[in-house]
Formats: structure tokens, C-alpha cells, sequence
């Protein structure tokens, strides 16, 4: 199966200048000014679009309602997603808390961490790994953010895979052997940061 | 400029698995072994490589000091790179204390808050903002890290980029205008677990 996660990416933020604009009263937008808030061009508004099967009129725009639910479609966020943390570290207890926009309707619901020191039951739920099977089973839980280090990084996404989680987001800096049914996206802010150097050091040389 | 992403991140890993085997013993290497540590195939590994200009020899591999030495070069890793952190809430502290892998030589050196309850001149320093062009020139810092809320984080890039940072990791959820000089790459979680949600329910579909 192939995504263009570039252009789901777009796609996220023409959502929430959508919700912005909607919340400001307007109903229709043309492409252009859509293009111009994410800083592209009018037609790679549209291809994005027609590539989800979004379809719009030349001459009214698109209809903001029509545009939101066609995107609250495509991210599937009629419900509240419920999503739980694997390592309940800094990178993970930020995560806990983090402050989701409001149209976002995801909420972190639980941490597992194998340190009894982190296990909590009152305010934030951070639970002993071996409870994870049961705990996302019942609560029909799809989505897990990975926030361990490296060395047990591949452990706990198989552990993640097996209790039955469909995608996991991981923070661990290390490419992770993918199972059937569990998706794996990863973040490796070294490498990021790495790859910024190069591109700096590279725009000094052209100067 | 057109940089692959992409391969950059792919040499990125490269370069830490050579680190691994050299530390084992190893001083040479062929693609398809290179290849499979990283879920990747030999042509891949040889494409990335010739990009950067780097070349093998068919019959004995990759002599592994050579090809480190270049990477080192690509990452610019001889000297310590230093980074400061904007913003110091959740997600800036939980950065400022990352333990980066003992090959990164990268140093987070302070971090700057508009909140006087969070500047502090001991342990790791946080500074009023106002000091920014002060420190960054005198230091000599290029890179920053943007951790601010979204409805700031125009401003702060803006101020990064005026105090002479040349490159930005921002992970406010927002498109930000690229002032010249100063290249931005973004992080967004809410638009990553998005799109998260999107392939795992098209997998669901499609199985």
C-alpha cells in the first residue's frame, strides 16, 4: 500500500485552517487562498484534494462544511482516538501531557513503564507492562506512541504488535523490524538534527 | 538546493550500525550485510552512497574507517555541535535532557523562556529570550530547537532567525514561513498520529 505522507501531512493542516475559517464565519474557500495560509500553490492544493477525491468548483470554491467532513473522514475523527505511551521517560511524560489542539479528538489514556517507581494508578494511569495485552484489548486501543531506548526499542514495539496495536509512533532512534498488522512510523530527532546540519552546512557552501 | 531526506536519514543510521560493528572488531563491510541491518536492499545502500559520492569496491566492500570518516564529514561531527532550546516547557525540558547516542557530539547548550519562573543560571541554563542575539553570537550557535506553544511560534522562529540560527527542528504544531538563511524542518505528533490513523484504517479496509 502507498501513502503519499506528504501530501496527508497538507492535508492536516488545510484542516485546521479550515476549522480557523469556519470558526470565523466563512463558508467557501478557492484553493488559492487555502495554497496561501500553508504556503503553497494553488495547484498542489488540488492535487492533494483530488488525490483524496475531493472534488471543488471552479467557480464557488469549496464548501468549507463539506471540505471538514470529507477530513474528519479521512482521519477518522468522528470518535475520540485513544492512544497509549511505552516508556513513561522525559520523551514520553511530555507526550502524556501534551496539549492536543482542540480539534483534534486524540487522547492519551494510558503509559506502561516496566520502573515500579513510574507505575501510577491515580491522576495519569501508567501500568506495568504485562498488563498491556489486557488493557488494549478492553479498551479496543489502535494506536501506541514508543518512547523507550534504543536497546529495547524492537521488544516493546513486538510487544505493542502482539497486544494488538495497529500503528505505533516511535521515538526510539533506531530502524524497527516491522510486523504484519502493525504499522510503524519513527522520529529520530539525532538524525533530524543531523540532516539540518548537513542542509545548513550545505547552503554556506553555495552562498 | 535539493537535499534527499530521505537518504540523509538512511546514512544517518548507516553511520550508527558502523559504529556498532567497528566497536566489534569490523573494518569491512559489503552492501547487502549493510542492507539488512537496516530493512533495506545492497542497490539501495549502493545508490545512497554514490549520492554522497562515496564509493566501494566490488570485491572487498566498504573499508569501514573510510567510510565513517566520510560520514563524519557529511554530518560535520569533528566538533561538538551546539543547540539551544526555545521554549522550556514539557516538550523543550524533556529535549534539553536528552541522552543523546555517545556518537552525536551534539550538545544542548541552554535553553530560552519568556517565563521568569523558568530561567535559571544553574544546572542547565535557561535565559530570558531578550538575551538570545547576545548568546548566540557569542557562542557561536547555529542550530535551535522550537518548542513553543503554536499561536508563538512565528514569532520565536523569527527571532531565531534574526539572532543568527541557521537551522530550526520546530515542533509547533504550524506552518512557518522560512525567513532566508535560516532553513525550518517540522515535527508535528498531532498530524504524525493522524496520518497514522489513515493507513491503519485503509489497511483495515484493504485486508
Amino acid at each position: 500500500m502507498k501513502v503519499n505522507k506528504k501530501a496527508l501531512e497538507r492535508l492536516f493542516h488545510y484542516r485546521n485552517i479550515l476549522y480557523r475559517l469556519q470558526e470565523d464565519g466563512v463558508t467557501r474557500i478557492y484553493s488559492d487562498t487555502l495554497a496561501e495560509e500553508l504556503h503553497t500553490t494553488a495547484s498542489q492544493v488540488r492535487k492533494d484534494f483530488s488525490l483524496f477525491h475531493i472534488k471543488g468548483n471552479k467557480k464557488a470554491g469549496y464548501h468549507i462544511p463539506d471540505l471538514l467532513d470529507r477530513l474528519e473522514e479521512i482521519f477518522d475523527s468522528g470518535a475520540a482516538q485513544k492512544v497509549i505511551i511505552m516508556g513513561m521517560g522525559r520523551i514520553g511524560s511530555a507526550l502524556a501531557q501534551y496539549r492536543w489542539s482542540s480539534n483534534q479528538n486524540l487522547v492519551v489514556v494510558a503509559g506502561f513503564d516496566i520502573d515500579p517507581a513510574k507505575q501510577q494508578r491515580t491522576g495519569f494511569p501508567v501500568y506495568d507492562p504485562q498488563e498491556l495485552s489486557r488493557f488494549v484489548s478492553q479498551n479496543s486501543i489502535e494506536l501506541g506512541i514508543l518512547a523507550v531506548p534504543e536497546r529495547v526499542a524492537q521488544a516493546a514495539y513486538d510487544a505493542l504488535a502482539k497486544a494488538g496495536i495497529r500503528g505505533v509512533l516511535n521515538f526510539a532512534p533506531v530502524i524497527l523490524t516491522e510486523r504484519p498488522g502493525c504499522v510503524v512510523t519513527s522520529y529520530c530527532v539525532e538524525s533530524e538534527l543531523s540532516s539540518l546540519i548537513y542542509i545548513v552546512n550545505k547552503e554556506k557552501k553555495e552562498l
